[in-house]
Order: structure tokens, then C-alpha cells, then sequence
């Protein structure tokens, strides 16, 4: 692609930096962009560097916050000897998004992933681990993704903290709620069967 | 959504402002941010910014620039009788790929359409009606979408130089090259047909 002006290809390229936009996505952005009034712009760079400068990380569960202790840790009605361990803020906002939890949140971060060269330390492991040796906690829910790096993920944590005396648990796989069987692919099928529920409990929705 | 922090729901706002780009695909960009280093999110903002603040617009063809008047205006080389009209700036650089045309360009900034408030005086439209009534001009190009508003902005121009001794054309709509004709739609193939080149011309690529 070649460009008349230096500001613009520069900006195309850095707009282009971000996952998923491809040089041409990126020019469109820009080119919007110019469209708009300056103080468009000025409000995304400034919202941008403004989080990217002061966002916190909750000192408990690692969650997004404005605050160091975040709303869901600080709540006092919500069970805090239950924990959900998640991959990243994203699974968190979609659990709170079903109502259905009440326990707090683990954010890991990511997933343990020898190829990508990410190791438990560079997750948020330690502090979970050290969170369920010294703290009174009753279940630790694992619901990361149900990939190899997912499943590495969990056992890895499983190991660190098998002996002590806590209910480990991952969230029900199965086919989606309205899905026809016959489209589903067969691993997941296959697990639906495998983790069968008591008819009774699968029409209690809460 | 509900986010857990005000700083990161203001940068999701602002992203999603962006045409094409959804609360959700903002976030997933906005977190990328996050994990990377703070120097990126500086660079793309700085990137943002600099652009809007000071790119400027050809002050003969109107296209981005860096300079009061643009590589291609500048260029002696050039057929400056020649101007191909063209709705915004990724048309020059797309017609400029080609390496096909020697003339040069006149940028409207957009299209005519009343449903939209656009009229003529929105766009660069005057400079085009004015340079053709006192230059040295020979041909005018239309190279606008074959919309509606693309038909009626051409017409708009032609009606306003008329009058003007000078040969108007449009660029030819047809079948892809590689195309299977089977698969065009009717009015593109009912134009290639109505259309259609004597067939010593349709071999010469240059
Ligand atoms: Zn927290
Ligand atoms: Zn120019």
C-alpha cells in the first residue's frame, strides 16, 4: 500500500498493530476518523492512555478495577469460600452476565502454554495456590476453555493444592441449550452423555 | 455489559465508536492493549493524534498530503489534462496501484445524497467545476461507484461543465477478469455486454 502522507500511513500502521485489523480494516478506521470532529479522536487516544495508564488489577483476584480491592471481592454477600478460576476478565463479565454465580473470581490471566513460552509464573497461579493454603476456602471451580493449554491449565493448579481439603470442580460441557444433537460436534456430545445430570435437576435452572 | 472499571468502559466506548467495530471486538481490543507494553497504547494514540491535528489535504486535488500540494499534482511527469474524479482517497491509492493511469486525480471527499444532507457544497466540487472552466484541461474521468448517489454526483458535475470543451468519460464496468459469467450479477453483465470492446483493444493490457 502506498501512502501520499507519512501521518496517515503511520497511523495506519499502528491502528493496525491491534489483533484481527488488517491494513485496509486499519486505513478505514483512519480515514473515519478524519471524517469526524479533532475531538473524536482526542476522546479515544485520551480514554486509551488514560486506561492503559491507570488501571488497577484487584489485589485479590486480579480482576479489572478502578479500586485496589474490586466490587465483587468487597461485596460481603457473595460467598467468598467459593472460587471460579478464569481465564481472563472477559469470562468473568460473561458469568456475572448469567446471574448464576455468587462466589468470587481467580483471573489467571491466560493459560499455561509451552509454546507460547507461558509458564505458571506468569500467571496468576502463586496467589491462588497461596489464597488456598492459608485461606477457609470451600470449592474451587475451574472453568477455563476445554483446550489442551485449558485442561494443562487446571491440572497443573489440581496438583499444587490436591491435598488440601477443598472440592475441586469444572463447569458442565454438553450441547448448548436449544442446540439440535445432530449438529453438535462429537467430543462435546460425547462428554453431554458422559456427564449426565438426575433428570430431576435438569429442570432446575437456579 | 457491565464492566468492572470506568476507565476500561471508557476506552470500550470510544473504540466502539469506530464504524464496523462492536462493544465486543472493542474490548477484545482494548485488553490486547492491556497486555501489552504501555508504550504501544502511547504510540497508537500519538499516532491518532498527530494525524488529525496536522495532516493536510492537497490544496489542487484534494487528497491527504503532507505538503501544500501533493507528489501527484507535483509531478511533471504527469498528464495534468487528464483528471480522473474519484469519492475518496483509497480510490487514488487503488487506481494508483494499478500503475494504468498518468493523469491525475480530483478527491470529492464523498458522494451526493440528499438522504444523507450531502450536497455539492460539501464537497470538493466547486475546485473541480472552477479548474475545468479556466484550466487547460482535456478529459475528466468519472470514476465514482455505480450507486445512485454515484450516478447522480457524475451528472451533477456534467451538467456543470457541459458547456466546457472537454471529453467526459467513465471507467468500464464489466465482468472480474477470471470471473465466471455465470456468477455476475445481470446488470453488470447487461453493461459488459452494451459495453463491449472491439476485440483487437481487449488483449492490449497497457
Ligand atoms: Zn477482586
Ligand atoms: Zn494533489
Amino acid at each position: 500500500m502506498e501512502f501520499s502522507s507519512k501521518l496517515l500511513e503511520k497511523a495506519v500502521y499502528e491502528m493496525s498493530q491491534l489483533p484481527g485489523i488488517g491494513k485496509r480494516t486499519a486505513l478505514r478506521l483512519v480515514l473515519h476518523l478524519l471524517k469526524q470532529p479533532k475531538e473524536q479522536t482526542g476522546l479515544l487516544s485520551q480514554a486509551l492512555l488514560n486506561m492503559r495508564e491507570e488501571i488497577k488489577f484487584c489485589q485479590s483476584c486480579h480482576n479489572i478495577s478502578d479500586v485496589a480491592i474490586c466490587e465483587i471481592c468487597s461485596n460481603q454477600n457473595r460467598d467468598h469460600q467459593l472460587i471460579c478460576v478464569v481465564e481472563d476478565i472477559r469470562d468473568v463479565m460473561a458469568i456475572e452476565n448469567t446471574g448464576q454465580f455468587r462466589g468470587i473470581y481467580h483471573v489467571l490471566g491466560g493459560k499455561i502454554s509451552p509454546i507460547d513460552g507461558i509458564g505458571p509464573s506468569q500467571l496468576n497461579i502463586p496467589t491462588l495456590v497461596e489464597k488456598i493454603k492459608t485461606g477457609n476456602i470451600r470449592e474451587l471451580i475451574f472453568a477455563l476453555s476445554s483446550t489442551m493449554e485449558g485442561d494443562t491449565t487446571n491440572f497443573y493448579i489440581y496438583r499444587q493444592i490436591k491435598e488440601c481439603d477443598i472440592v475441586t470442580s469444572t463447569i458442565a460441557r454438553g450441547i448448548s441449550v436449544g442446540d439440535e444433537l445432530e449438529y453438535a460436534d462429537e467430543v462435546t456430545l460425547g462428554r453431554s452423555i458422559l456427564h449426565r445430570v438426575p433428570f430431576e435437576n435438569s429442570f432446575k435452572n437456579t
